[in-house]
């Protein structure tokens, strides 16, 4: 029960327990102060938009420097606290802020909360956020609906012409349009907020195929800065035209403008082909229809691992905590490997999906799916499907996007060992009968965020070599638009007869609090070159070298990356030397860096800071916790955490150095997106690997490590 | 037995079986005008090394046309005929040769070699190469031995007073000290042949870890154009310093030069540290002791792949004939999906390894694997280790290094269904309570060459959605030499107190003939940009769009890749569309691209041809059958075959086009590369991946596509 679960032991690494989440919660409902509201009990009418209301509530992570006398220095245990964001839109100017929440009884009884603080921006010397740079909520939908509104009788009549007889809003069934929204943005200092909608109409009423069933009707509402009354539709946008109004468009419409009308064709798929959005079976033989199960993992020893409480997760010499930020998503504490802390934070700071389009909404969608909650979208996984038979599961609770109590996702966390079934090491040498070898071991730790269309599978991978890997694939529906033949040249391929996802990236980005035999850190980049050497005949050759450097600055160790110049980054601890003399450290590959191609100087590129470098290495900061913030959304143009901030020139060496890290990929929408996207062949990730941390290969102390001779 | 394997139904991609080859080197020898000898049955001395002699015979795969014809159309069977490299060494000038046999009576009793043909050397217009161009074989010890025998007596007084005793060749046991060469070059046209040798002392007689057990001398032998008896030790490198002859490295010794003697300390490891280079079970508690085994794979319907005669694999409507070469190594022929074929050949071309350092032998240490063997040096599989104790084993058969008889290795081949514990599709939305996913499934057939120190893992890895994978890994000992603390701000780290491995690269190349809906084929390339929009409101944003250009001729279609100018290579069949009316493909994904630093022109780059592009397309033709060779290594400057020649200009569009990509990395050794170096986060390779070649995701035809609704 929820009661006991508090009961248990909960350490500093313990992201909040559902009980605590409700004590922070009527407490911050309690403090006359604040005046928030519970969102989910409030009638929001144009009046009573204005309100003071709870987006969300997450664990405060205490200070690194307390954190670490606690654990490692039996120092005392940092005072427990939650932090909450309010949008306070009572206020006069209504603005956005955060606090901070103590919460104490944790061994006894239930926990108590208490000592309102009042705390900057997380990750931001702002003290508030403006209004409109509010993260997304049901409050939006005001203004959308007002802007609908006014041109609703317009519109179904344009759509019954239009779509054969469908329709929109109240009353349409059976023959229902549905609408969405894209994107959002603070288009200028008067039109604060502004909302992308598209249209479309599934195939069927239940499932959410209708991500690839869009029709080729977007919009674009906005209001006038914080009067909501002022909404309206200030631009259509169908099949391939723009309008300034719906008058407009309906005028070309009856007119036949440049055959608007008579050329305009919804193919809508027949058949069989009206599968193709979801996951029946299709007609005609199924491959494995004989045997539908393929290997599946038999654990003859039991479970290997060990999930203890708070999710605390242990494996062959591994251990860390498991947790989550409902806005940022995994995080992994004291991530430690035969004892030794290896990192102290390896946590997702942003998913970024930015697209193209020459229509409205595509070609202004630009996600940073941080706001939309990576952590708060985790769900319960399949057994047997999002994860082997033999995995154990952890639950997740989140308190995110106006909620009135925590969302507990039972089992959205599941961790199991998986055989690579390829040996870690391994030699055979037939010239002298010898074979050495350690087998391949895994242990996989996976949250699946769906956030709306898309899913993304997150893989903390460990291995018995003292390697670790962060890898991210994706799947779920493509956003999708109504496609052009012209499409194929520039932004995608048709899915179905009329429509297309289109060109967008994926970008994921971490922080990697590597701490390598302590804090004290520094960062040696290996640049790859050519050197010069002899023949052993006077002749010149040419040969592999590096130039190891230690970086001085943050500056030298911040980089995008160049194939014509590699460079190798490690994280060392200068003064700690391993067996021959090398100072211990740890590897930090980049598996899929991708560079932004946008042009130096784009205002919009200031919210995607995170991707400025390919690596970047700071100095630990607690005021410098993320490399994104959850108000980018709302306005790329100001977003009040970028990482760019963070490479100031400040002295790394010898430093708690955190390194920043990120990989993406282009996605081309072809036919087989559907009907959703695959995840395989497209992981992105990192990968942090032993790099004289130790005086061999790690994995020689497995017991199963094997030799045979000729002997 | 070999007779009834021979009789088995051969195909056209069938490699030669063991009887096929006897019958081949009995043809040959017996063939008076090319005057061959079964080399390992000749006393080879500094008189008779001029021989005649077979160095390698293997399949050669028949005109494509004609296999196409034949498989296709029902044609007839294609003439079955296997190559043959002869050295041959007693013309005048001696030379190169690579000729033809055919083989007869297949279906029936023992198979006839008949019909010598005279061939230029495959994949060039080479009639013959340059003796000395020839491949490195037993005739390269008589020079290397008469070198040493010059120096023989100065050497061992030299090595017992250096090395505490230890001396070399006859009557040294038990103090022996072993020699092994690395690289070899043609360094001009006087010394056309020189070897760099090293000198190493094991911990234990036993056992291959003298790899990393090197001392530091090293030397350069080499003669006079043809002339064996003039071979000597031409430099002499001894712990960081030069020398012209033995006499002046001996006369610094004793006049303790710089230094030279007293300040020289060999430190070996001592205890439990002289198991640095082995398998042998440290001391110390064990990782997993109380559980050895962690997840198995369990097939509870049994194997869903088989195995047929001649190496053919079907899975999941996928189906290959597995193949190899015995220098290129894997060669998958007519790997088809779903019935139709993907590939007509995917096949290793090259293995590089190029190194660097400030001595003599790792400074000119550059290997093209081709020539040392790829697919020679597959060996026996462990099960349960290499591959999983669901593996399924093949035999692979082959004649080369100056054999008299083919070798058979057993079980060298492995193929395996993988779970890859990943769903392949996977969508649940929580606002519409719907989940859909086709769980993950792989078939992996696996090769291991062991290339003296080095194992390469060769994976083809199938997806049950159509997607093909080709990843190496690698493992096996670094090729070491003496430890200089400066090693570590250029070259690498000490895997023991005073031997270190070099920074080295891995390139693997390779061919890719797709063939999408039939032969014709064209490229089409997808440069990925920044387009411009407009926000809905007259601002104007940035977008991310492509070009798809179509490449015209083989120039186009061919390219170093920069991250600046991201290009997405797609290979299409114009005239055959999808259902939605895209040109049918599959997309080539380069999953680990390096480029090659050299300066442009330096002429031993020639030999790496192969790496000159990251993706390169060509217009099939039977005689550019590969993009590296065998003649390649022994003069890096004059490669009978180079990828650029094939960039020619020539008109791709609708053509048989055939894809050579590369893939590498840069591995710095460091201590956790003893004993051997890790598997883990290091493949190398590329992805095959439907792009419109079908109408939806491939794998919604899996009978374990599941869909679940709220319903
Ligand atoms: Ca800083
Ligand atoms: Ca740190
Ligand atoms: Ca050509
Ligand atoms: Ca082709
Ligand atoms: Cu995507
Ligand atoms: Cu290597």
């Amino acid at each position: 029960t929820p009661v006991e679960r508090a009961r248990a032991p909960i350490t500093v690494f313990s992201e909040l327990v559902l009980i605590e989440y409700n004590a922070v919660f009527k407490f911050l409902l309690a403090q006359p102060e604040l005046g928030l509201v519970d969102i989910t009990k409030t009638q929001i009418t144009l009046d009573s938009v204005r309100l003071n209301y709870v987006h969300g509530i997450w664990y405060e992570m205490p200070p690194k420097a307390e954190v670490l006398a606690h654990v490692d220095k039996a120092g005392p245990k940092p005072a427990r606290k939650a932090r909450a964001l309010l949008v306070m839109g009572k206020e006069d100017p209504p603005t956005v802020r955060e606090v901070l929440v103590t919460l104490e009884n944790e061994g006894g009884g239930l926990p108590v909360a208490s000592n309102l603080e009042a705390v900057n921006i997380h990750s931001s010397k702002w003290p508030e956020v403006p209004y409109n740079q509010r993260p997304h909520g049901v409050m939006d939908q005001v203004g959308q609906v007002i802007a609908i509104m006014k041109v609703y009788e317009q519109l179904n009549l344009f759509l019954k012409a239009a779509f054969n007889g469908y329709s929109y809003g109240e009353s349409c069934e059976p023959k229902c349009i549905g609408d969405n929204y894209g994107a959002y943005q603070w288009l200028s200092d008067d039109i604060q907020r502004a909302i992308y909608i598209w249209f479309f109409m599934p195939e069927a009423a239940e499932g959410d195929g209708g991500y690839i069933h869009p029709l080729p009707l977007q919009v674009l509402a906005a209001g006038r800065k914080d009067d909501l009354s002022s909404w309206e539709i200030t631009k259509w946008w169908f099949n391939g035209h723009f309008f300034p109004s719906i008058s407009d468009l309906i005028a070309a419409w009856n007119a036949d403008k440049d055959g608007l009308r008579t050329s305009f064709r919804i193919l809508k798929p027949a058949g069989a082909a009206k599968l193709y959005s979801n996951f029946e079976a299709r007609p005609g033989p199924k491959r494995g229809a004989d045997q539908p199960v393929g290997p599946v993992a038999y654990e003859p020893y039991g479970r290997r691992f060990s999930v203890g409480q708070n999710n605390r997760v242990s494996w062959l010499g591994w251990q860390l905590y498991v947790g989550y930020l409902p806005h940022y998503g995994p995080r992994y504490m004291d991530v430690r490997f035969k004892g030794e802390r290896i990192a102290y934070e390896i946590s997702m700071q942003e998913a970024l999906a930015s697209y193209g389009g020459n229509d409205l909404s595509q070609a202004n969608t630009v996600y940073l799916d941080s706001h939309w909650g990576i952590g708060a979208s985790v769900r319960e996984l399949v057994q047997g499907i999002d994860c082997p038979m033999t995995a154990a599961y952890m639950d997740a609770v989140t308190f995110f996007k106006g909620a009135s109590k925590p969302n507990l996702h039972k089992n959205a966390i599941c961790v199991f060992e998986h055989n690579p079934d390829t040996p870690t090491l391994r030699h055979y040498s037939y010239s002298y009968q010898f074979y050495g070898a350690v087998p391949g071991a895994t242990l996989v730790v996976r949250m699946v965020s769906e956030i709306n269309n898309y899913d993304y599978i997150t893989d903390l991978i460990l291995s018995n070599d003292g390697m670790l890997e962060v890898k991210v694939v994706t799947s779920g529906y493509v956003q999708a638009t109504a496609f052009k033949a012209a499409y194929r040249d520039s932004f995608g391929y048709p899915l179905m007869y009329n429509i297309s996802g289109t060109l967008h990236t994926h970008v994921l980005a971490w922080k990697v609090d590597l701490d390598i035999g302590g804090t004290q850190n520094s960062v040696n980049i290996h640049h790859m070159k050519v050197g010069e050497a002899d023949d052993g005949a006077g002749g010149k050759i040419y040969i592999n070298k590096y130039e190891a450097e230690i970086a001085e600055t943050e500056d030298e160790a911040a980089y995008s990356t160049s194939m014509a110049a590699p460079k190798i980054p490690v994280v060392i601890a200068e003064s700690k030397k391993n067996m021959f003399g090398s100072p211990r450290g740890y590897k930090v590959q980049l598996n899929r860096p991708l560079l932004n191609l946008e042009p130096e100087g784009y205002d919009r590129s200031k919210a995607l800071g995170f991707m400025k470098y390919s690596f970047a290495a700071t100095k630990h900061k607690d005021a410098e916790a993320h490399s994104s913030s959850i108000y980018g959304q709302a306005r790329l143009s100001n977003p009040s955490t970028s990482l760019t901030d963070y490479v100031d020139g400040e002295p790394l060496r010898n430093q708690d150095v955190v390194v920043w890290v990120n990989s993406g990929l282009y996605h081309i929408p072809v036919a087989e997106d559907a009907p959703v996207t695959t995840t395989t062949g497209n992981s992105l990730g990192f990968s942090l690997v032993p790099f004289n941390w130790a005086n061999e290969s790690p994995a020689t102390d497995m017991a199963d490590m094997i030799e045979i001779t000729s002997e």
